[in-house]
């Protein structure tokens, strides 16, 4: 299903067009671009003759909350394996609530045991007679890069689409990038689809620049590798990554992130989280004012997280009592 | 904007065919049936001349966390009068958190004391200066119904292109019925468009049954006089109300309330609320079986209210800690 792009207010001092991409409206366990990653995963592992979903996210995830509903509604098993950063609150968030009432059962462990507990679970669930499809690949979370990546190269056609109709072309398309999924299905859609957009992954996690780059990168060849078309030489042109707004790393903001929360609802009625979009967008807004951006047409997208954002409502609620 | 309608999975006992009407996927202030209704009191409140807003609902109201941001993304100074039932908890919620983020002044009172609030709230506007717009006509509530009826007779020309694009008629079109202005919209459409869907309003408020239904009419017979169409002799036919599936009143839903919550989650990744929706989505489902409805086409309006899902899905966490 297409989402809409809509005009965004933005404030008084903006000379540039705010657009925003409502990836938060695709129609299924609250939306966002898992949903269509979520999707592409659901149909890799049937392609790949799998009956059984293993997935892996933290207890902000949601990609994990997506597939444990993705499977649910299709009578797949499925488990998730959630991992904790030594000396973070323990504090229940919704997507684990939602993950928990699928029946999806969630395995517990250390950021720095992931391999092993892949390995556990997928031995586990073959010594019980199912073929097992973990959605990253091997244990070591690599192999499968372009499948997330595909889902992003067909969303890119809308905003192609868009343009068209608009008779313009976006100068810039910014979004979170965490596990840069997203991100490298955006620059396939643009080495096959053209356009002028650059697109640019603002930083959400603490993981090391060099590493998220590569990331970004093998997902894009990954895909041009699985869809069989060749790969521009140049193609790495087309990355690039913001490192500077990710304040301390995943999942940590300060009141700069807070404001832009408040702000956006109070003048677009967009609800975004601290986590991904609140901090990408704000990045966003550093960014152009940083550059002195002036006068171009900025789309974001919107990866949603709604259950993020009441996360934050509720626990703001409770921190000023 | 256009919200998509889509269809559902069902039950395997289901002989009849369920479709969604995503409300909840307006673009704005977490969208729902609101949205539609809260530009339409905008409008009304502009065209009168007014320039301050003055809006009346309890704590779990969408349509004061709508006009609350409505307001605030177009300048306009917005006061909510906030009612509480004798003996209620005051649990803070979702809803008055965002209205809260607004800057909406809040200003409780007693059920009982509604009116003399409304007056006080707009003698003192008037008193600063400003041209106070109260969203429900005069002080005890009645004057305006034909505005937020408007919206939702404006919105059935979607079902109807639906239905002309799908080459089928809906035989009946559920929805939560509690102010009962989707309920009159819904039926000004049906007037004036035609189809063949009964539209069938599941009560989800303690509202005496045959006030319910003279509120319902209300709205109908205001909206045509105020666009000055002819009202068919018969219309009263077309209101349908059910009040047997409302668990003892407003905001209060056992068990099976909360089974559908879930059920419905795991089965089409739907996000409905115990107070409004999933209430209204589990009398249709009672109806349909007692009824013995089998091989039709059922629409739901899904009429919003995610601050509403959140709220459930953080107390029932507390509650089984």
């Amino acid at each position: 299903m297409e989402t809409p792009i809509l005009r965004m207010a933005g404030e008084p001092e903006d000379s540039n067009e705010l657009y925003i991409k409502r990836e938060d409206l695709l129609p299924f366990s609250m939306g966002g671009n898992k949903v269509r990653i979520g999707e592409a995963f659901f149909d890799d592992m049937k392609q790949k003759g799998c009956d059984c979903m293993v997935i892996y996210g933290s207890r902000h995830s949601n990609l994990c909350r997506v597939l444990s509903a993705l499977c649910k509604s299709r009578g797949v098993p499925c488990v998730m394996i959630c991992s904790h950063e030594d000396g973070e609150e323990q504090e229940i968030t919704n997507n684990t609530l939602l993950v928990d009432w699928t029946g999806t059962e969630i395995v517990h462990c250390r950021k720095q045991e992931i391999a092993a507990a892949v390995e556990e679970v997928m031995n586990r669930q073959k010594a019980r007679g199912m073929a097992p499809y973990y959605i990253f690949g091997n244990k070591y979370g690599t192999g499968n890069e372009g499948t997330a990546a595909g889902a992003y190269a067909e969303a890119y056609k809308e905003i192609r689409e868009y343009e068209r109709r608009r008779g313009f072309s976006f100068d810039y398309i910014f979004l979170p990038s965490g596990t840069g999924a997203t991100q490298s299905g955006l620059i396939c859609g643009k080495l096959l689809m053209g356009g002028e957009a650059s697109i640019m992954g603002v930083m959400i996690s603490s993981r090391e620049y060099g590493r998220a780059r590569e990331v970004v990168r093998e997902g894009v060849a990954s895909y041009f590798e699985k869809t069989g078309k060749s790969l521009p030489e140049d193609y790495q042109k087309e990355i690039h990554l913001l490192d500077q707004y990710r304040q301390g790393g995943y999942g940590r903001y300060d009141v700069r992130i807070e404001a832009c929360v408040r702000e956006v609802y109070c003048r677009d009625g967009v609800a975004l989280d601290p986590v991904y979009t609140a901090k990408a967008f704000w990045g966003m807004k550093e960014y152009l004012k940083e550059k002195q951006v002036e006068g171009k047409k900025v789309l974001f997208l919107h990866t949603g997280g709604g259950p993020l954002f009441y996360d934050y409502l509720t626990k703001r609620e409770k921190a000023s009592l």
